[in-house]
């Protein structure tokens, strides 16, 4: 087998064989095929596609590439949540404690932000002294006792995966079905979890804008799931707007807490509540989807969801007064109204040029050396649908830098799109695949 | 602009404006952007094409990364012509002669063998002596004074194309009509040519085997000449059999001065006269056709022509006793038949196929590092459409490793298909394009 007739024979819109993909990744991974050749390989992917069957070769070799966990000594279902990624998505601060709560078991590696959107780790990492890097080893003990950890992937889980998703960073072969797939489901089943619940996000603030793409990723990943005996669901979820009001590390954190004390924004609490019926479901199926939703509420009333994610911060090395009383976190300097140039109804919300806002801010990064600031983001006060009058406020800037404050404000007039048309609110939660 | 941007837009099928092209190349030129990055435009570029501007915008910045070579003071036409490349393809050997007999220019810049064709550098190696690495001074001082050089890309000529094609030849990006087309049109603009014949080669030994390709091809060619100001046509040729009857380096050579001396094999008499028809038709655009097919073959009849070559193999240090006497250089060791396993009539050659067994036999290379042997190769015996009995020589194998012959011979039943059906005669050349 040669690396270029691999190559060649995608670049010609061919299926490769399991053999030929395991062939090229290991000797990727191992660096016997030099970068060059690989994302001529990844381009040829990107642009002709992958059979269900490539995807699958491609999940097997990535998982068989590093260590799987072990959760067979576990007291309890072992499941976690997945999100394809978005802006203000803060689900799994909310969720992950709920379920541990109730008796589920959460083995998270989450992800930092990515492009345009946020990332778990980063939000958790706003909280002075929440360390992220666990061994594997601790991280497994961690769910054990705790029932939650969260963590980010180690150099032992997916090694493959690691290697080749830095390198569709570069060379703008990210937004792939099966490389998505291969790249999320192969990291889910090293984590050894029985279920899996996917929030596969639609709308100008989604990697996959288009809901088609977006459905058509969902299948894939829930089709992986079940091949790999794991439960597998997925919803797919609106990011035609930001979720919740708040964006921004801290600023999330802020909304999480106060969504376990009961007061979250209901779009937010609404698609937290529906992912984590999803797996209460599939932990008890007798379960009603109306008590999965009223279990998970009365963990959130009776404290015991946010004492999760107070022992669980702690564990982690979190300072949790930050926690009880977010005041005692540091704000940005800068917290300045963008006011509504007209009066209207919000029409449109550009999600993902707002998020790429957010990185002017430093809420996120440029190249991956960059250090983010906890503080800053956005609060939006409108959402779609909503009717505006002008000069009212449409969101807070929240900077410590002028100049990005500045140039911030001066792009915010591409992110909103207010007219006189009746506008339109979209349907938070639009299909269940699985 | 950002590399990153630049990708991705190709990757969407759309069209780069000159300045990204620019950009892009100019920047993997000077080592800024890395190989792993412009591999992955490549291989954008292979699968969604390039257009017309876009194919003459990359000429352009590869041309204009290097030195172009002026022939103002030339006395005469100043011309060349070049293939797509071929097996048994030494139309060069004997074409540059006959020319610059006619007192045409012939600034010859040529390749090696690449893939399973043959280059007219190697075959020149083959003659003790012949140095092809000249500088590109007095290059175009022996152009000037003898009419015809015949050299190896220097180091100053688009460098941007020799550093691409490298990359090219690795992950599986050569077979781009847009590619191909800027690669050899901005070296041929480089040598400062007047005029330029075009022999595309099309069928089962080509580069590019399908008609529509070859002709869509010799089309790109065409077009990017004429506006560079070149008179430029081509024509297409056949390479559903090798060209003549001899392949492999110095086998050609003997062919080729067989041809010089008036006893050349028709096809690649034929051939060659009609691409020398055009040029000469080019610099006296009062010629007839008949004219200049009479006046090539006078100048191989009166011994201007071999003169000619026994010359310029003089001045590029060559030894021309093995010209003179070609018994005088040496000879492959095993010089083995290989007779036909059937009777019937020669349906198809595969002739790519058969180049790659001249690559197991060293008359081409695997890798660019492994040495030719000049001595080895194949005597073809029947052609397309000639009716063979059982057990009459097909080809003859000139090999010195008895482990190649071997293996040669084993594989020689997948390159000719006898049939009972009456074959096909292949038309020489199809079409003329410009």
């Amino acid at each position: 087998m040669l690396p270029y007739q691999i190559i060649e024979k995608k670049s010609y819109g061919k299926a490769l064989t399991p053999e030929e993909i395991a062939f090229f990744v290991n000797g990727y991974t191992r660096d016997d095929i030099p970068d060059y050749q690989m994302s001529a390989l990844l381009m040829a992917i990107f642009i002709n596609g992958m059979t269900n069957e490539e995807t699958l070769a491609l999940t097997k070799v990535m998982l068989e590439s590093g260590d799987r966990l072990d959760f067979a000594a576990a007291d309890g279902f072992v499941a976690d949540k997945h999100s394809t990624g978005g802006v203000g998505d803060k689900v799994s601060l909310i969720l992950a404690p709920v379920l541990a709560a109730l008796d589920i078991k959460i083995p998270m590696i989450s992800g930092r932000g990515l492009g345009h959107t946020g990332g778990t780790l980063d939000k958790l990492e706003s909280i002075p002294g929440f360390n992220v890097n666990l061994s594997g080893d601790d991280f497994q003990k961690m769910v054990l006792t705790n029932g939650v950890s969260l963590i980010g992937q180690t150099k032992n889980i997916c090694p493959a995966d690691k290697k080749l998703y830095a390198l569709r960073d570069v060379t703008a072969t990210v937004r792939s079905i099966p490389l998505i797939s291969a790249s999320i489901m192969s990291k889910k089943i090293a984590e050894g979890i029985q279920g899996l619940v996917l929030d596969v996000k639609t709308g100008s603030g989604a990697f996959m804008p288009s809901y088609d793409d977006s459905k058509a990723l969902a299948e894939s990943l829930v089709a992986i799931g079940k091949l790999y005996g794991i439960q597998t669901t997925a919803l797919i979820t609106d990011m035609n707007q930001p979720l919740g009001r708040k964006i921004g590390n801290w600023l999330e954190v802020e909304e999480s807490i106060a969504g376990l004390q009961g007061n979250g924004p209901e779009d937010l609490m609404m698609v937290t509540l529906a992912l984590g019926a999803e797996i209460l479901q599939m932990a008890d199926p007798q379960l009603s989807a109306e008590d999965a939703h009223k279990t998970q509420l009365a963990v959130i009333e009776n404290g015991a969801a946010l004492e999760k994610f107070m022992t669980t911060t702690r564990l982690h090395g979190g300072d949790t007064k930050v926690l009880e009383k977010p005041d005692n976190h540091s704000r940005a300097t800068h917290r300045v109204d963008y006011p509504a140039p007209r009066s209207g109804s919000l029409q449109t919300i550009d999600t993902m040029q707002l998020g790429f806002l957010g990185i002017e801010l430093d809420a996120g990064r440029r190249k991956t050396s960059d250090k983010i600031d906890p503080d800053t983001g956005f609060v939006i006060h409108k959402r779609l649908g909503e009717k505006v009058q002008t000069n009212e406020p449409l969101i807070t800037i929240h900077a410590n830098k002028k100049p990005a404050l500045d140039s911030v404000m001066s792009q915010m007039e591409k992110v909103f799109k207010i007219g006189d048309e009746p506008a339109h609110t979209p349907t938070l939660i639009y299909e269940k695949i699985g």
